[in-house]
């Protein structure tokens, strides 16, 4: 019955190499991550998807603020005019720039923007408060929503609507500018590794890849299951730029009127969307310990029988108290649907104990990862299971670095460039120039330069598409 | 020398009883709470205002989780067809609505609403969600930005954007909803009380004063220094209005479909108003214990003499450790700024350390609410220092209850009610008619009900201006 049970459950989410975007989206429904709203293009992050956010928010922002920094809340709209004075970064932002044009009945005499992204609005705070030397660095950061007007999204991936962390700051130096782009690019890293445990590629954006209005943009990659590459998070220096537009301009120490060096760095809810596409499975998610709102589920077996569910309390209480995120599932369905219901949802670890492991003094848990049934004494149980969920953190990381490795090949001819970026990643020489890269694209059937890692190789001294001489090697691959 | 420069530094700030508003908005300014944006209407919370928030946040989302309340979040648009379902609800928001017209370059086909509320778009959420009593009740919370286009605004206590929650419930009964929106409001007034340390009134709002859309509107109500009311939070049984205009049903235990009773509740930065307008003083900020983001002010004086340095590090050390959020300021100021600095800031407590007092082994500690210094031996800081806070909690509670029962009276006719509401809350009897409230209003140059309060007490029977038979005691006052 369990066996039927089972089979009608998973059915309904489509295998990974049938229909990966399908699977994607059967997974992101049937598990309440997400829903879709009333409003093309936005979504509705449900409370499981939600709490994954809250945990995100929590361990970044823990991290922020070991780094110095503070959080600020600026307006969601910006004027026109405001907008409009960095000319790189209208001309990337403006077209899909929400506008407000009317206040209750009354049309506006400027039209406001939604902010896209709030250089341009923080820039003119900090044109103000920014006097002296003394004032800087000012390291700040807000956690808020942006809107960017899509014509094609995904929930996650791409939608209109986003919640998302901006990190500004504002240096004497273009080395004090550089110096905090690269320690952000690391915490960044350190936190896809360490919390989401998914592997990053880092490097430096092209050209044509870079933000808009930035000096240098420093990318985190990861690779997907279906071949593909994810954005999960950039760190942008912008120079003097955003200083020279918005006027950010101090005393220094020499008594001149200098010019601020400003950084920027940014992650969204998109990395909700990664996570899944690294770690899920045809049984549906798969969470990475350290942002599952559940890490353990606690099943009580033969529920009806005397003590069981006192048991899987007292079970819950232990867990707690040893810091572990667990909930014990007595709703009246079988066993069988809820061994499915909390595989789909991607718990980590699963927890059965009934009247025989009372008996024996001992519960039986269940990895969500490798799905290996292990049986715990009793008293074992607050060490044991915050260890299994690091070893759970550990597999699924270590997982990702093999699915990545696989998926990752050198190409000194286009031709193999072509063959691998169907199905991951490819390291090349490269020119540096646009346009090859935008020739690169077209030929290959979409393949964008993700970046030029820090860790560079020599392949060969020509760029891998027009032959003339290469600058960098890049990471070549499809992209969400 | 310490002396002028207190004095030059305090005269920046007006005078409460010479210009309340002046004294607001000056304390915000130069504390660094807030600051005005190129957008009209809209503040910019800086790093200080924006650390009592997130402690706002953290101390009510336990409150909320403790309830059995999870986190959503819902789109910030909301199309025009679907905000006009709701009759009532439109009328009194329509008004004051921010238009999004266009998406890029594109007019759109539809207008979308900015969020002023979230009702419509979680009601037909909700709809979707909710099929049967097996899946009641749902109850959920978002913190999250919302937009009211306001033609005369002030800092956090009236915006064009401000943040908030807004907690949604649905239920199978109009009891479970009635116990709900009394459970929030009862978290509400809990919260004030402990956390910000407000006395506040609670009680019913009129048929004018009520949630556009609402069965019954609660709030909670507290008095500022200057007289005038404050509406700190209000919490809404919506009946089935929303869902018979939305269409959130489902299938009764006995198989019938029926609509959902629902709730919402709100508080937004507007508390940070609040809490500014009844503590602080005429040396500026006075901050309650649990939201200040620096409880304790750690100065070295004498700084440059061997050890003293150490020594405040020392005691950071150790207030960290007893769960305090301390600071050393061991900026190049003198001592005289740097006193004045921390009681402007409205930190809680100042400890001063210097060469004598490291000699006598001891601290100074001066408590901001009444300025007496102690003197607390070096071991005795990790026990007395947390004491200390709940002193200065309690302290402000209670001047600020005195305060507001100074400023209540009791009328009986209309005379003293217009005088009563110069200075603070009025009770009277009252008949509950909309056409009398108006003209109360007129003729007593602003008072409004506040609320019936659930503390009933029969002044007379008769309705204090009209003379018709009265319904409730209620609360008058001018209100923000």
């Amino acid at each position: 019955m369990a066996k039927k049970d089972e089979q009608n459950f998973v059915m309904h989410i489509a295998k990974r190499e049938d229909d990966f975007p399908q699977w994607y989206t059967d997974v992101i429904l049937k598990t309440d991550m997400v829903d879709y709203s009333d409003v093309k293009g936005c979504m509705v992050i449900k409370p499981y998807g939600y709490g994954v956010w809250e945990l995100i928010q929590s361990e970044m922002d823990k991290r922020f603020k070991e780094t110095g920094h503070v959080n600020a809340y600026f307006p969601l709209f910006i004027p026109e005019s405001l907008l409009m004075k960095e000319a790189e970064h209208v001309e990337g932002f403006a077209p899909e720039v929400a506008w407000v044009t009317h206040g209750g009945s009354e049309k506006l005499t400027e039209r406001l923007a939604i902010r896209p992204t709030s250089e341009t609005i923080i820039g003119s705070m900090y044109s103000k408060w920014i006097q002296s030397y003394r004032d800087l660095p000012v390291l700040m950061n807000q956690w808020c929503n942006v809107v960017r007007w899509e014509k094609s999204t995904r929930p996650f991936l791409r939608t209109s609507e986003f919640l998302w962390q901006e990190g500004h700051t504002a240096h004497e130096t273009f080395d004090e500018a550089q110096e905090e782009t690269m320690r952000m690019l690391g915490v960044y890293r350190e936190f896809a590794e360490n919390v989401l445990a998914i592997p990053v590629i880092t490097g430096r954006k092209s050209e044509k890849e870079k933000f808009a209005g930035a000096q240098e943009t420093y990318t985190m990659e990861a690779m997907m299951q279906d071949g593909k590459a994810l954005q999960m998070g950039t760190s942008h220096n912008m120079g003097t730029n955003f200083a020279k537009s918005y006027d950010i301009q101090y005393l220094s120490k020499e008594g001149k009127l200098e010019y601020c060096f400003t950084t920027s760095w940014g992650t969204s809810t998109r990395m909700i969307g990664g996570l899944i596409m690294v770690h899920g499975d045809d049984r549906g998610l798969v969470l990475p310990p350290r942002v599952a709102p559940i890490q353990v589920a606690i099943l009580p077996i033969a529920q009806h029988k005397p003590g069981v569910l006192e048991k899987a309390d007292e079970l819950l209480q232990t867990l707690k108290a040893a810091g572990v995120r667990a909930k014990v599932d007595s709703s009246d369905q079988t066993a069988g649907w809820k061994f499915n219901q909390w595989e789909m949802k991607g718990v980590p670890i699963r927890i059965e104990v009934g009247p025989k492991d009372i008996e024996k003094n001992q519960v039986v848990a269940v990895r969500r990862d490798d799905l290996e049934k292990q049986f715990i004494p009793m008293e074992e149980v607050s060490a044991r299971i915050p260890a299994m969920l690091d070893e759970v953190h550990d597999g699924l990381f270590n997982k990702a670095l093999k699915l990545r490795e696989e998926k990752t090949t050198d190409a000194t001819t286009f031709e193999q460039l072509c063959d691998g970026v169907q199905h991951g990643f490819v390291r090349a020489m490269w020119c540096g120039e646009t346009g090859c890269e935008l020739a690169i694209k077209e030929k290959s059937g979409g393949a964008t330069t993700r970046c030029a890692p820090f860790e560079q190789k020599e392949l060969s001294d020509v760029c891998v598409h027009c032959g003339k001489p290469a600058k960098t090697m890049t990471y070549f691959a499809k992209a969400y």
